[in-house]
């Protein structure tokens, strides 16, 4: 508020307007005397209004703090895509209206780009919705294809948004919780959180509308593997279910992995939603622009969504998607072709940090895809004494982290149902698609953080 | 599809994979036996599939029909707000994720420029939120607001979304239509179209949420007067009722009329969301930015929702946007301002417009703000004898002008609900935000309609 009034006293002759804006505040413009029941919120928000972003990107806003929080790259992002969007800028008719379900350009891009994994032929029109992020593409899912009473399976941790949206639907979340087998003397990793066949199939039940299946996974890095994704897809068969498939890291898997699309799996295709990001494609997480693709009969309904709330994406950054895409897609054999390139350059990153992670006496689990870690804290005895104490042990240390050492990373408690919140409150993530200046700048506090430890017997 | 594999087949050494595609087309990958039920729409976006301007657009693309249907500018965008966005792509951070409730310097932008109109401050984080387009202001609007059973109060016509977006919401719309007096030898205006006073009331109850305002109005072009927002206001006031109020084209108001804001009205701040287009203040339609502005206790629901079904907007686009309204913050008072120099451009355009459609024998509305001019097409006497029988006329004779004619514009029934329909079939909606050789293009066709008419005798 401050700032933009300061701005506006620099413009000048505004003195009038500042006066009138003055006195009407003296007079009580925007009070009123007792709060109707009709300014009220609808139910179907009631209590989703908390979202650890906002609050931990408050947090980490201090600039003396180096932040691993959000999944927000701070790597440049290829200058050819930044390229296309600099010039389509300046061309009129890109900067108007494009069909509501997808730019023409863009879903043509996406049909030939995924033809190559899906093995058949994907019609641009019918079969792919361009949304808001991938965050769109799950609110059109959710929206479109679940109802009232319909439960939901939800494995945990999970992206955090896909509890709160199944409730704005009415929906009950059915939650299940990977589990990691003991690991002893070998390194930690993400492919040792698995989910028990037995305990998975017995939350599937005649109710159960869908799965929601996230690979690789946020927060872990977990790459499910070809037996996993059969499982999942023979329970969804047995039980008539869907599957909506959030891939947004698909193109991030590391040496000795794949990512594999479950809508490939036999019987799968025309039960699946599969959605991907441009943002994590192209490190470009501002663009907000993402696609779900699946059968006609699923994406129609998410179309419906979209003319009903949004109606259509930006066209600049679509046409720039699309023309970013072709550049990629003409030499997906070559190493230089970014979704090569990218997780060489992010492995690179990743084992850094993990190396980082262990300096400090933290517990990193590896993951074998995406762009974050996540690092068992509890071994680290920090006097949290300060801190809220109805807050998840996470929540606290990371909030002392951020204040005490100039680290911010994200919970991951977070990332979990309340009754599950316990299991996983050991636990923060950090974020590791960061310039080297970035990682150096952690390094930095952890080689300093590391010799405090030594020097006071631990206690931090 | 066919393009997509075509360009795919360009690529060259593509010949394995183009091969695995039609084995796996050959085997029916994407057959399956029967549809199970598990696979259909969530109840709540039942029926609401259809869209106007999903079949009227895919009418007009015909590249021989000159498009004034839907609401694109085919002028140039203002040359600094291209210039803006094709420097900020270039700079790294503005690509990456910003505050979910709005890019900071664009709330800050927003809040400077409407604390003029509103006479208070605005508090840029509370009291305002960045939207995708002002159509997802409006869905934030009625899903953060609105409950199940609510009814809701709707002007005929409407602008198409309201509906289905109430639906949506499990809402009751309750429709008041715009009646006009009689006009004898002068111009019909869109001010001649009032709402009956005690037919207004009648609409009003206990279960009330809100009223849906248009000012200036689309399509009729209608600017409400003071008196007749009053009326509303109080009505408002009365019956405890929220004010959702669409002014996107609130810069656009012709010589004689002054767009008011109803938020302004004592005891409206406290009940009204207002709602704004960047793609309308600086003809940039495709950067589907908006926004909801209000006092925080209602603003903070419309937050909820962004939260839980986007998130935020792109970050580049809100940068140009908050650049670009800063050079006309500026210079408001200056003619140059866009806000000042695009309805004098316009007006114009109405004025050739208006002249126009009268030399067809067709009798047009004159608007007083807004780009659209609706006119009675009863007068032509047309032959609609292949076209679908059980769709409004004016359904039928837009497709039979952008058939035979070549000229597209947009049925005014589609602005109305089922029961009001009749009252507005005779109807059909022209934009005229088009730069000069298009219009030429319509005049062209206009007139040789003309010579056709009087050469036939009017049945053309």
């Amino acid at each position: 508020m401050f700032l933009a009034q300061r701005r506006f006293c620099f413009l000048g002759n505004k003195t009038e307007f500042l006066k009138t804006i003055c006195s009407s505040k003296i007079l009580g413009f925007s009070t009123y005397s007792k709060m109707s029941s009709k300014l009220k919120n609808a139910k179907r928000i009631e209590g989703l209004d908390s979202n650890v972003w906002v609050e931990f990107t408050k947090l980490a806003a201090d600039p003396s703090v180096v932040n691993l929080g959000q999944g927000l790259p701070d790597i440049s992002p290829p200058t050819y895509v930044k390229e296309e969007l600099s010039k389509i800028a300046l061309v009129d008719n890109l900067n108007q209206y494009t069909r509501g379900f997808g730019h023409p350009s863009l879903v043509k891009a996406l049909s030939c780009l995924y033809e190559k994994f899906y093995q058949n032929q994907i019609d641009p029109n019918k079969e792919i919705l361009v949304t808001v992020g991938a965050y769109g593409s799950l609110f059109n899912a959710i929206q479109g294809l679940i109802d009232e009473g319909d439960e939901v399976i939800i494995i945990v941790p999970f992206y955090d948004c896909y509890e709160p949206m199944m409730r704005m639907a009415g929906a009950t979340p059915v939650f299940i919780p990977l589990r990691s087998k003991a690991v002893c003397g070998k390194k930690w990793s993400s492919s040792d959180w698995t989910l028990d066949p037995q305990e998975l199939e017995s939350k599937f039940n005649s109710k159960t509308k869908a799965i929601i299946l996230n690979t690789p996974h946020n927060p872990l890095g977990k790459v499910y593997t070809k037996e996993e994704l059969q499982l999942i897809a023979h329970l969804c068969i047995k039980y008539d279910t869907l599957c909506i498939s959030d891939e947004v890291y698909e193109w991030l898997v590391y040496t000795g992995n794949k990512h594999l699309k479950i809508a490939t799996f036999p019987g799968m295709w025309e039960r699946t939603v599969t959605i991907g990001s441009a943002g994590k494609t192209f490190s470009v997480t501002g663009w907000k622009l993402g696609w779900s693709i699946g059968p006609h009969h699923l994406i129609k309904h998410l179309q419906t969504v979209q003319q009903n709330t949004i109606y259509t994406c930006a066209t600049p950054l679509q046409e720039a998607l699309a023309q970013a895409l072709w550049i990629d897609i003409k030499r997906m054999d070559d190493p230089e072709c970014y979704f090569n390139s990218l997780p060489k350059e992010l492995e690179v990153k990743r084992d850094r940090i993990v190396h980082l992670l262990e300096s400090v006496g933290l517990k990193p689990i590896v993951p074998d895809g995406g762009y974050f870690i996540i690092a068992d804290v509890s071994s680290i005895d920090a006097d949290l004494s300060d801190m809220m104490n109805n807050e998840p042990y996470d929540y606290k240390f990371v909030k002392w982290m951020t204040k005490n050492k100039k680290l911010a990373a994200i919970p991951v408690s977070a990332f979990c149902n309340s009754e599950t919140k316990s299991q996983f409150e050991k636990f923060v993530r950090f974020c590791f698609i960061k310039k080297d200046s970035t990682l150096d700048a952690a390094e930095e506090i952890i080689k300093t953080w590391n010799r405090q430890r030594s020097q006071s017997g631990q206690n931090v």
